[in-house]
């Protein structure tokens, strides 16, 4: 996937991609309800969405967010865990469910009712949640939504599901790959409150390879360390976030290497998407950071980077402003004691370097050929509904502290951020 | 001072609080010149401020930026502080001299050729610098500027120094408080890149009670810990960034307690001026936090609930999105370890109880009462010049941990600040 030239192109193209592997089925529908906490009557519009395998699985893992407050989906979800099977997962964006009274006697309550005319055991579906924090789900429209919603469970692609869980999203995002016989598909939700640890993240991973529940809960943690968990939009980690894996088992497994490979590589697209469509997000920037002493340092650094708001605003404004990059990377050396030396400390701003040997080299030239860079590299956040293209700004930082490595991802700040999150709930 | 109409009568109260302690000048002076770095050739202009002390004194202190990364003034500045006596200080806006090559020795020559025809060593003279990071100090300019400001030097108030050390501050900065028979007078500059030591903020203390060398340099750091250390505008840290504190030691000193408290209650002030000057800020902050372990929990929570994008836009929108304040505490207290049991946590917005015993405590009646209180604390960020009120938004968060406890003041997240951001080089 590369660049697309409107919404259809980017739907035929994704359809391919988020075709459904063997053993699975989903569908949505779509409700309204009028929450009891809103200052204006006006309806909400809710998408409810559902993935069931066809046979229970015992190979299914979790990751979870880091955030000491959690809605009632992730502490559920957590307790899912140790059950020996799961059937599928029950989605709905716009509410949350955190911290609301009741929370989780409402999602259980709902799986149960959506459940149990089909006879699957309620503690076999992961409820999740997503949107607002602090206000109740509507529990009746909800219930009376699923018999809609159990109807049109299909075979087809995750496209429609990769929609209904979209909240401030600016298109739907899944990315898949062959793995051994079979496939990895990985579909997500995510554009605001990212940072470390989930963030406002859903990622549902499924996959026919019939690799083991003991597999799928070592490798799944290490792939969304390196690759979700290196992603930044604003710096906020939710209070909702997940990345649930599930396996229907359906074809032999390549080697435990090759689906770690496999699925690494889905989830640093599927990682990429996510900054992509960012809210706002009018450049995505890759900082990388070489000659760290460790890896944590490394990423360290690179997070202080992108999510600098001048670092950010500045590359919004495709304004050159490199001072700005070191006084983040000098602020996160000073706040975590590493002996930065700026006589060893080297950057570049899209191949070209801008600081070395201790002092920034700048000129006329320079600071005009910088800003065209930065303007090849912007989307115009306005534009919703596809990617516009998949160039990225560069930044690469050089220590001089030690032989660690990585990459992180993040977005600029721009008026369009501060336009959805000054107005969200309206 | 607490609402002005115009900045006429900000200027007018200004001048009363900003008069001058005995034994000290002040002067400044414009300058234009054409950075070798930037794109376009036309020119910029450049305030140039001199503090000048009759006499020299032992007693001064100095407090500088945490940043791994600094600039030349601060590498001075750290020096000057094992000289005998100082004299004064030089400061300019508009380039910060941070690694630019052979930015200390320009500062020293700058300081060698503006003090040499008055006799005064050059090593009794602080450089500050404030303004682009990355581009080199037009030396032969200023230079040439230095006469002009030896001839304006009077001692009649610091207002046009506090204008001239402004760089995108809203409106000029001053606070004074009379301590036993003598006055302190404290001078800011600082709009962004503002978090905890000392951000892109400049801050001279001038007095003339005879406190010794000794009780300034034990009181300022914790003055600075307990007031600019506790505001926030974007979390980001500046290389440039200094309090100095100096005594021309012409009256009786009080007891250092007392000297401390004026000095608190001066810097406080100060520090609120900064956050209400903010880029863009359109509410000023206030988050209490108490029932904390220690106060650095506190301090550290209160920093996240202001520093979290989302709350600030929120904020911004006059929108009571108070799920953000809660995903906040969440984040932080997951990523340090505390404990945090939502069933002892309280959360109020402007006296208004909106989280309670595990659970938001939300309804359309008080969701309508908040946000018509967000409007009330709102300011125009366009309106430059004055601060338009002294009104803040509350927010009060008891953790149920411990007995510590902490306030910190930051602003919110505007398109204002991202104008100003995108761009400000041009």
């Amino acid at each position: 996937m590369d660049s697309y030239w409107d919404e259809l192109s980017y739907d035929k193209a994704l359809r391919k991609e988020a075709a459904l592997p063997r053993g699975f089925r989903v569908g949505t529908t779509t409700l309204e309800f009028t929450p009891a906490e809103r200052p204006t009557r006006e309806p909400y519009r809710m998408d409810l969405g559902c993935i069931l395998l066809d046979e229970p699985t015992p190979a299914f893992a979790g990751v979870f967010t880091r955030n000491a407050v959690t809605g009632a989906p992730v502490r559920i979800g957590r307790r899912r865990l140790s059950e020996p099977v799961v059937r599928g997962i029950l989605v709905n964006n716009k509410i949350s469910n955190v911290c609301a009274e009741h929370g989780e006697h409402d999602a259980e309550e709902l799986l149960a009712r959506f459940f149990e005319a089909g006879g699957i055991p309620p503690e076999q579906v992961f409820p999740v949640s997503t949107g607002i924090i602090g206000w109740a789900l509507p529990v009746p429209e909800m219930a009376a939504a699923t018999p809609r919603l159990v109807e049109g469970l299909h075979r087809e692609d995750a496209v429609d599901l990769a929609r209904a869980i979209m909240t401030t999203d600016g298109f739907p995002k899944a990315r898949s790959a062959l793995c051994g016989e079979g496939r990895i598909l990985a579909v997500a939700k995510g554009a605001g409150m990212i940072e470390p640890n989930m963030a406002t993240m859903l990622v549902f991973i499924l996959t026919d390879v019939a690799v083991s529940r003991e597999v799928l809960r070592r490798v799944l943690p290490t792939v969304c360390d390196e690759t979700f968990n290196r992603i930044t939009i604003d710096g906020d980690q939710s209070t909702s976030d997940m990345a649930l894996a599930i396996s229907s088992g359906q074809v032999e497994a390549p080697s435990e290497e090759e689906v770690a490979d496999e699925l690494r590589g889905v989830c640093a697209l599927l990682a990429e998407d996510i900054v992509r469509n960012g809210e706002g997000t009018s450049h995505v920037i890759e900082c990388t950071v070489d000659e760290a002493r460790t890896t944590a340092e490394a990423v360290g650094i690179g997070k202080a980077v992108v999510n600098s708001p001048l670092v950010k605003t500045a590359i919004y404004g495709n304004d050159p402003n490199v001072g700005r990059i070191v006084m983040a990377i000098g602020d996160y050396a000073g706040q975590a004691g590493i002996p930065l030396d700026t006589a060893h400390l080297t950057i570049e701003v899209g191949e070209v370097p801008v600081f070395v040997g201790g002092a920034f080299r700048l000129d006329r030239e320079k600071e005009i050929r910088l800003s065209s860079y930065l303007q090849t590299t912007a989307m115009n956040p306005r534009l919703h509904g596809y990617p516009q293209h998949d160039r990225k700004v560069s930044l690469r930082i050089r220590c001089g502290l030690g032989s660690a490595h990585a990459a992180v991802l993040g977005s600029d700040l721009s008026h369009e951020y501060v336009h959805e999150n000054a107005d969200y709930r309206s």
